[in-house]
């Protein structure tokens, strides 16, 4: 336990934000606060200026540096006149930041830098209640509040979860990452007291483990893991979370417990795989692997890696379908977008068998007698286990040419489909080597090595 | 309608004993009778004997000539008594012969060739009901009687639908078969009344076909064919019938009414597939065959085929436990035994995915983890929907290494295994062209072209 404290601390003291930093992002937030009052007392709009998320709570990591500032509404106001003034004063703000550009969640907002700071300035409804809310932002400053009046006290708790999540890759709830919210590791800190006793219970957690701070849950979650959000009884916070970083959670908290080390707190980077090792790797392997190569449609992640995953998704049933036996798969995306797939084989016989009806079914096995028996087969229509079967020439051999040919009638989103449908390429084993692209090749090697 | 009319003639004249050879078989059977029933007389014997089966019924197909003669004894005499003094009367006959031999099914029996007739002796009880039957070929004379006394005017039709069954591979009730027996056959004639109608009715057949000529079933058969024995309620005559055997009747039958041809009576035999068609074949395909040559026991064919499709089931789900996928597989045997199996492909990745438990699993998953920890292991240990993974060293990549390494840990049955642990060859591809067989040739091209 000694041992555990010392390492904390030393995390700690990199981790957490100095005086100075902490002033710098006061003084930034109270100047675009400020302002936000201004613009509404000047112009007559019905709007203010409020702090939330981890810099309003002192819990962000040093160096995170994002500040969620909202542009607040009273509730009466249309959806209509929110985005249209709320985007107005936005742009107003952002006139004096270092760059910003506009993008959508649920409404417009705007991401602008200013001072080396990521500042998102979201307009949001100014409701009663959480159950109350108009649109999934307004939620934010209950949470803001909730965690406010409970978190004294245990910040420093709460940056030490942080960091260990981020060291196991596990921190974040984008739909890229699938992980655990700033907000869910703040709540796990409020119901277990500290960093330790988080990890110390994760040891325990199962499939279904359900947390409950305000014992108010009100309907039944199916989520690996369910936290009740304090703020609303009918929401789980961890929804996002998926079971399998749940299980990464689990598996480095009993990890830490047992043999703690300072490298839990460091993200791993791995090395870029370079051309001989992916071919030794390959080879030593006695897989296929095949990608295929696109430009990544120019959304925000978190509408990009949903259709990534469902584009691996449905090609991967296709070639399932086609009888190429998947080993793993993957999703890579910065200018483009790369899906990997490592068959058990990228060539299959020429020969099919193909199962026909039941040999009583009538008129259903007259038609199949009828379309193969003059056809080029190889072999004459015989029955197993009661039904017509006959041996065929299988329609693709080569994985390549299937994806090829067949990907535009995969289940594809609306980006990546139109993305696709300017271009893409089909690459095989060696040919991959043809992306250079450095963050690719890390990613390479995590497919192999995991 | 007149069409089948002279196809049936004409299959009928040849297939039709001619007055000859009627004439040849009765004295045979008359003169073998009367030894048995001088030799009970001479030497105080309670024996006589009885011609039964199809050259009893005069529904025999020329040439066939098989005459099953029985040594019928009291009900009341001991088992052993029977054994005994039954081989004694039948060795005596035997001895006239031109040759014979012992063989053995419920009880011992002599199997002898007289004047080119195949001759089986066999020892019998002489009970008053089939339902009182001290072994199974009790049976048999109630059959007999059954069929004798309703059979008149039908033994033509009983010769044609026999014949029909030959032309298809169907007729034989044999475990190497599993097909339709004589005395099935000639129930089906007896219930449908024709060649012709028995066909109508068989297009119309389904999985579970019940046919129950004296209404009388007892007992509930899970068979893809029912006939109940009209001689015993609890009894399915098509007990034997596979499912198979069973739609290659109906689908032949269904075809022969649509087209009626003299071909199908007659019997295919395929021509030996050389060297050069079998490397063709085996290249357009693109598939692999491994095949397992050794010494078949000598036994009769009713124990070597069921312990021949025990080992190539057993094989068949060894192979699919590696993962190697069989698209088919067959027996055949002579002097040699070889089981045959398609693969899609004889080599595998060395990689091979490992699942291991739960990660909330407990002392299961650190044994897990300790075990593949230390290993040499293509990957780190990872987790996939809940459980731990690792990617390891595939045992076997090659077929023919699996099963020469681990066939003796299949499920063989006693003869088979004694014979494999004599020695046995696994062949691949070209490789099984040294085994020269014209039979087996022409099995191999059987299995290619059904």
């Amino acid at each position: 336990m000694n041992n555990i404290n010392s390492i904390c601390a030393s995390v700690l003291s990199r981790i957490k934000p100095c005086d100075a930093e902490k002033t710098r992002l006061a003084a930034l937030a109270h100047s675009i606060i400020n302002r936000i009052n201004a613009i509404g007392k000047e112009e007559g709009l019905p709007v203010s200026g409020k702090l939330v998320g981890s810099s309003a709570r002192g819990t962000w990591l040093s160096g995170e540096h994002d500040l969620d500032i909202f542009i607040m509404f009273p509730p009466d106001v249309s959806r209509e006149y929110l985005e249209e003034k709320g985007l107005y004063v936005a742009r107003k703000i952002a006139k004096g930041a270092q760059s910003y550009e506009e993008r959508y969640a649920e409404h417009p907002y705007i991401n602008a830098i200013f001072d080396g700071f990521e500042v998102d300035l979201v307009p949001a409804f100014s409701v009663p209640s959480a159950a109350a809310i108009r649109s999934a932002v307004d939620r934010t400053p209950f949470h803001n509040d909730y965690v406010i009046s409970r978190i004294k006290g245990l910040k420093d708790e709460v940056l030490l979860l942080k960091q260990f999540m981020r060291g196991a890759g596990v921190y974040g709830s984008e739909l890229k990452t699938h992980g655990f919210s700033g907000y869910l590791v703040e709540l796990l800190i409020i119901h277990y007291d500290s960093f330790i006793e988080v990890l110390r219970a994760a040891c325990n957690w199962k499939y279904g483990t359900t947390i409950d701070l305000e014992k108010h849950a009100s309907v039944a979650h199916k989520d690996p893991l369910i936290v009740i959000d304090p703020t609303d009884p009918a929401r789980n916070v961890a929804a996002a979370l998926s079971l399998d970083n749940m299980c990464i959670f689990i598996d480095r908290a009993c990890e830490f417990l047992e043999n703690p080390s300072e490298a839990f707190f460091s993200v791993q980077v791995p090395e870029p795989l370079d051309d001989a090792s992916f071919r030794n790797t390959l080879h030593a392997r006695g897989t296929s692997l095949i990608a295929i190569d696109f430009r990544a449609p120019d959304v925000v992640e978190d509408v990009l890696f949903p259709q990534l995953h469902k584009m691996e998704e449905s090609v991967h049933e296709m070639l399932e379908r086609y009888d190429f036996r998947v080993y793993n798969s993957s999703i890579w995306a910065d200018e483009r977008a790369v899906i990997l797939f490592e068959l058990e084989s990228a060539q299959l016989p020429d020969v099919k068998k193909h199962t026909g009806p039941y040999v009583w079914s009538g008129e259903h096995a007259l038609a199949f007698k009828s379309k193969y028996r003059e056809s080029n087969t190889f072999s004459s229509i015989y029955i197993r286990d009661g039904k017509y079967m006959v041996e065929i020439q299988r329609k693709y051999t080569r994985a390549n040419r299937l994806v090829e040919s067949e990907i535009t009638k995969c289940g594809l989103g609306k980006h990546v489909a139109l993305s696709i449908k300017e271009g893409y390429r089909v690459l095989e084993n060696d040919d991959i080597l043809s992306i250079r692209d450095e963050d690719f090749r890390r990613s390479l090697r995590k497919f192999f090595e995991k």
